[in-house]
């Protein structure tokens, strides 16, 4: 397999993969993103995505799993460590990189069936990738990610999200009263979860058939035009002092209990 | 309220903040931890903790919070902006710091009755936090923290526990076997958490009375000596494609089966 060599920092690749990692502007622009780590960039050849550029530290051993990521790149480069850990976005870097071609963008409409997970102003990709894992592993549809949200496509939420975010159908969408009206002309029920002023307890609450569950800012919750469109407000009825639960400690309750019934 | 001014990085109590920020042996050594912020300082001085110094940076308003705060700590100490950013440990400083002193230690032999979160080598200090933070929010009763796990006087373990790791009781053991054993000594039912391999669904566990459940490391989950000392290794059946959950996530939802049924 052929592959270049970059050593320098001022090299354009080594630039434009710097502001991928740190820019959601530029991911947009250019439409790719960064992938970083062995598992997910095989996570993402498996699953159809286009991989342009692969970049790997000159030091690495060829694994069979690297072997067959290379197999499916465009363009291999390889790097010495300084500079692979230059452009690394985590602690130990593990010498493996790739610029990933964005999905093709899916919009409301593309939703027919099923149980939804829809976040609003989101802010800390670590909830939106842990969020995702759940929602992936508990038989979710898909999720919604509304305007504010943080980016699907950074490093940190692709990190936390352990290839889910790759899989699951993740659809970014800008205007709140449009896409919740979307959702309820096709006859989703919609639920809004809040701490405290609910009308349903979670374990009460009646999953069956197509739901969205909207979960809001991680500090503020969800905004009252979100809530205004639900049809219920619901909530995980707390025994101790917390005030409240992390927000993806939340999710994973609420994901839990929206499909809890089908595993019993 | 008399208070000091330091400037200097080279202060000593500037670079003992720096160690205790970064070494869990420097905290276990001076037997104090730094807490980080207003809501986390205040909430270690309402909940009866010993602030040894308090640092402020000189450029924050005084709110009546902060004013009750400074009244509940042995020292006072101010410092300008560029001090307080270096020796922070968040993105965007409040500018309050204070030094902790560590609770009395609490052995196994405290526990009487309830339920328990057992961590064996829980890694990530986040996960440890919001495992801490849920635990409070249900009503566990207590974690136990296993030897080789991460610190949970941390400032990210305690960052993310938001007030629970100090009013919730964490007791840190060292030898698992022995732990496990006091356990059952006292009639606990142990309960090893698993990916595969389970012996009960956890929607079908029987958690009244007393008991523990034990949660493993993030990438490897429980040991085998664990393992064998519990009496039924439950597990959290999924229905999509991930192989397994965030740490954090997967203990939610566990610490939700045992006490979901009193909120029914």
């Amino acid at each position: 397999m052929e592959y270049s060599v970059i050593t320098s920092k001022e090299n354009k690749l080594i630039k434009s993969v710097k502001k991928l990692l740190t820019s959601a502007k530029e991911r947009k622009q250019t439409g790719t993103f960064v992938l970083e780590g062995l598992r997910l960039s095989a996570d993402a050849a498996l699953n159809g995505y286009t991989i342009d550029t692969l970049i790997i530290c000159d030091s690495i051993d060829e694994s069979d799993r690297l072997k067959a990521l290379i197999k499916s790149a465009q363009v291999i480069v390889k790097v010495p460590e300084s500079l692979f850990s230059y452009i690394s976005d985590t602690v130990s870097p593990q010498g493996v990189m790739c610029v990933v071609k964005m999905p093709e963008k899916k919009t409301v409409d593309d939703i027919v069936n099923g149980r939804y997970i829809v976040l609003e102003n989101t802010q800390d990709p670590a909830n939106l990738g842990t969020i995702a894992r759940t929602a992936e592993a508990f038989g979710i549809s898909g999720l919604v990610v509304l305007n504010k949200s943080c980016d699907p496509f950074s490093p940190k939420a692709q990190r936390a999200g352990m290839g889910a975010l790759l899989r699951l159908p993740v659809i970014s969408a800008d205007d709140i009263s449009k896409t919740l009206q979307a959702f309820k002309g096709k006859g989703f029920k919609l639920f809004a979860s809040v701490v405290g002023d609910a009308d349903c307890d979670v374990t009460k609450t009646d999953f069956s058939g197509n739901c969205a569950v909207l979960i809001g800012n991680e500090a503020n919750g969800l905004t009252d035009i979100a809530i205004k469109h639900c049809d219920r407000r619901i909530t995980i009825t707390m025994q101790g002092r917390a005030e409240s639960l992390n927000a993806a400690a939340a999710a994973s309750v609420i994901m839990w209990e929206m499909t809890r019934s089908e595993v019993e």
